[in-house]
């Protein structure tokens, strides 16, 4: 039997190679191919090229780079050398120092870096100051090297392994929401690949089809990046879920038709108060679903829930090149040479036009500055 | 100095040659390749794979093609050869009715067929009807063949000349309803390339960049087709005007922002009540325009409004190929294999939406169904 899609790991920490390992998502559906990541330039690339993309899985892949960064360091460090540029390590804290000082420095000279990659997704940050917390309190005890990178790769298998229960719960409690037979909308890919497991706005598909729900799930390409046609459609194609690809600009058609009934999307960074930055259209669907009465969910792991930004005129928008519009997968260019673009990642969908968020510790209504608080641990 | 595209006539009829001369839109913007049309079946596909597209546009060329095609017709009856089965125009009357009533007989089996090519754009079979129209009373007052022809050719002209008159008046009272600096998106291609001259829904903008208005505009790209990068942005940037290219779900985001104090858009059919059928999309982006307050307008010649249709439900909405979504332009398909499609050519705005319908004839405001009858001739 070949295999699906969906029996590879979304990302995948090689312990023995001391790399990460990825499903490279640009080259879907065409070709799946998996690489290892063992340089930070080369984990870096990854996340920016969007060959690992998806806010849960981007927070676990750089969980797992920053274990494997660390690991060299603390090569680096117990075997005296200092100094290697080429490793990509940035040993160069005076020899004189002690060996957790000179660890320390160097961990988060990469933390930093790793971090840069893309600047909307909070399960980012969220994951490498997870990483760093364990590590610095480790340090602070005094503990070994050899025993911080013990801890380092306990944490980042506790990311992986609690993104798989919380997508699992998402789902559970986003399934409470629909009923069988209903057409359901999604934005973009906040599915499997953007997870470790089950996605966070596939996660009630996933369990729907499971429990013989019948969904019809109707998937919108999702320009520029098309991870709906690319991503969506054929995850959910291979789980079996009866799936229908639209251009971004049918989302209107469908809804008026009475097609669907309610509207999934994931998340990459939810405010204090309930507004949220997700892939650049999923305003424009959520203005849609309010004129056609239709509940829109937003699926949030509580990592993505960040109560410092106020609102979203806080969220800082990521803005991507000219070429992804007017050239990327096309066999010519499709626009004129020249023309100006505007290429806006995300958008950011205010709190009135969402009818829940749901999360791994249960569902928040409105007001969001209320429920948001009771559901996102303090840790 | 070389050609800019806004050099060439976007349809035209080459009497010497008898023939059709449209530019392929489909190559643009990567190739300006013109190409003749002599064959019913030519033409039919010509209209079909949108090489010409644009309802203005397709009512120019379908008139110009049955001219070419009467002539085609005329001279098999008068050189007294039948059945020429390769020529396409199936004259196949019993060689004892008179040549009136053979011409017309074939002529009114080009007609539905050419009218066949495309079902949403009602200008396709409103410029048909027109050319029949004399076509009829000139057989009727027994006039020659050849006089009929003349009276055809005749027709043919007028139609081209009028759209352009009428391209340039729904400019200027579009521009009545616009500032200096003003920002203005854009759905697909409502432009010089989809009418004879002007277009409907850039009309304002070219005659405000004649008259220095600085305006700002967006066009979304469009997809599946992506006439608004391939096409919009192409002939406005060839013009001088400060144009930036957007995907279809950004249009949220530059509304969002400000950016944006007016959209003007074409159309294919517009009933009685104000319900408009235009590019899929269309709808969408009205509701979004309604949700920030900001003016939507409709470019619509009085020849594109259908009294006979009463509301948006009875317009019939033409489906086009899955392929159009899930490979064409790309150099890889960028769906999976066998994944299902929806892929309507357009979608119905509802009147409420709909600011004012721009017609060469004034402007129609709510309620449509009076405004609307005031401003369509009764021809």
């Amino acid at each position: 039997m070949t295999k699906s899609i969906l029996d590879y790991n979304t990302v995948e920490l090689d312990k023995n190679d001391n790399c990460v390992i990825i499903i490279d998502q640009t080259l879907l559906p065409a070709r799946t191919e998996l690489i290892k990541l063992s340089t930070a330039k080369e984990i870096w690339d990854a996340i920016y090229l969007l060959k690992v993309r998806g806010a849960p899985a981007i927070g676990v892949a750089a969980a797992f780079g920053l274990y494997v960064l660390s690991v060299q360091i603390s090569d680096e460090i117990r075997s005296g050398s200092d100094m290697q540029k080429d490793s990509g390590t940035n040993v160069e804290t005076a020899a004189g120092a002690d060996e957790g000082t000179r660890f320390y420095e160097a961990f988060l000279k990469q933390k930093d870096y790793l971090n840069s990659s893309r600047p909307t997704a909070v399960n980012l940050s969220w994951a490498l100051n997870r990483m760093d917390r364990v590590c610095k309190a480790a340090l602070d005890e005094g503990r070994p090297l050899e025993e911080v990178i013990g801890v380092l790769y306990k944490e980042s298998m506790d990311i992986q392994q609690e993104d798989i229960d919380t997508c699992r719960k998402i789902g559970e409690y986003g399934l409470s929401l629909i009923k069988k037979g209903y057409g359901i909308l999604t934005h973009c890919n906040a599915g499997q690949l953007a997870t470790s497991k089950y996605g966070t706005a596939t996660a009630p598909i996933y369990l729907g089809l499971e429990k013989g729900y019948d969904l019809r799930v109707y998937a919108d390409e999702t320009r520029p990046l098309l991870q709906g046609a690319r991503l969506t459609s054929f995850e959910l194609q291979s789980a079996g879920v009866d799936v229908t690809l639209i251009c971004d600009n049918m989302a209107y058609s469908v809804m008026k038709k009475g097609l669907i009934n309610a509207v999934f999307v994931g998340c990459d960074r939810v405010a204090a108060n309930g507004d949220t930055a997700n892939k650049i259209g999923t305003g424009g669907v959520a203005t849609l679903a309010k004129r056609f009465n239709i509940p829109f969910y937003v699926c949030a792991p509580t990592s993505t829930i960040d109560l410092d930004t106020k609102c979203g005129d806080d969220i800082k928008i990521e803005q991507r090149p000219d070429t992804e519009i007017t050239e990327m997968w096309y066999e010519h260019r499709m626009a004129p040479e020249g023309v100006k673009v505007y290429n806006p990642a995300f958008d950011v969908t205010d709190n009135e036009y969402i009818t829940a968020i749901i999360t791994e510790n249960g569902i928040a209504y409105p007001p969001y500055s209320d429920s948001l608080k009771k559901l996102k641990p303090h840790k």
